[in-house]
């Protein structure tokens, strides 16, 4: 394994403040699916926690049903690895709520990196960003948005843009799901 | 861009034969974000065609209804980005059908590439793979089970057996739509 100590990466999906198809700032609904293949993605690559950020109060409990399912009830027995995955997710209701936890573990402010589509100022590439995370010094959040993404201004306050991902064509309209798979593997993934 | 030729990768995602839990096969029911997420990966990473095989007539009708949606329907005027990729999705009865027009279409048999989350016989690894995909001189056709996977009959069947994801954990229960984006960005994604 190539990670002789644990990395210090964090995770969180947040459903507001995001952008609807307009550009406009909406708060999202949660999907089900996101959370599933995000919560064993996170497992598979040894992320520490899943932040599912909503304010919504419906919504967070809407995501506390979905998880409850799978960690305590009849899902937790149909489907272990299910649970073991999905209790990684903590449902919160904003990302300040999300830093003073990872501050209050890590004993260290995080550093908040967002992904987007597009390019960004301070921008972070996935090889620079290996190297930090395997140096392990201090911890990471790493922001995927809903919807349309993350609005401008939280892009702003971020103190990094991940470099998006490049196919190999000029179409780059891919799942919050994808972006989070893929992302995940260039970071963290094992290399031939 | 990485590829000046065009790559000669096609997708299909299997939803016959497949196995289920206790390891029977099975037919499985189309999944609309299986389509979607992956058309629009298939989109991102220049694949020239994603076969979606299932020999329900009324899984056929459904999968027709939800790409016909996005490619001639309201969805297509909303979404012009979501139409582009569904475009790539051709639905079919069975691999046979699959294999004999891309035989059509490239004057040559595809290879078939089988996708698991254990090792099998016939081992290809990334790297091998993206040099035969980057020399392009023979078509190749990248397999997906949905459910629990391909069966073992038809991994015995496959060309050959893609290495199974390993994350840096000893997890690996990722959903197709995470396995498929991690593999087609180590395939075809560009690298730093």
């Amino acid at each position: 394994l190539r990670h002789s100590h644990p990395t210090k990466l964090y995770l969180a999906l947040l459903h507001h403040p995001v952008k609807n198809k307009a550009g406009e700032q909406i708060t999202a609904a949660i999907t089900s699916i996101d959370l599933h293949d995000i919560a064993r993605l996170a497992k598979t690559y040894g992320v520490v926690g899943f932040y599912v950020v909503t304010p919504l109060i419906d919504q967070q409990e809407l995501a506390g049903k979905i998880v409850g399912h799978w960690t305590d009830g009849a899902g937790a027995t149909y489907n272990p690895d299910r649970k073991e995955a999905l209790s990684l997710i903590y449902i919160r209701d904003d990302l300040e709520q999300v830093l003073a936890e990872i501050r209050h573990r890590e004993g260290a402010e995080a550093r908040i990196v967002a992904t987007s589509a597009s390019n960004g100022r301070r921008p972070l590439g996935y090889r620079g960003f290996r190297k930090a995370l395997d140096a392990a010094d201090q911890p990471y959040l790493l922001v995927f948005g809903t919807a349309w993404g993350l609005t401008p201004d939280f892009m702003e306050k971020a103190d990094f843009m991940l470099e998006p991902i490049k196919g190999n064509t000029g179409y780059n309209h891919l799942s919050v799901r994808s972006a989070a798979s893929i992302i995940l593997d260039r970071l963290l993934g094992q290399r031939e």
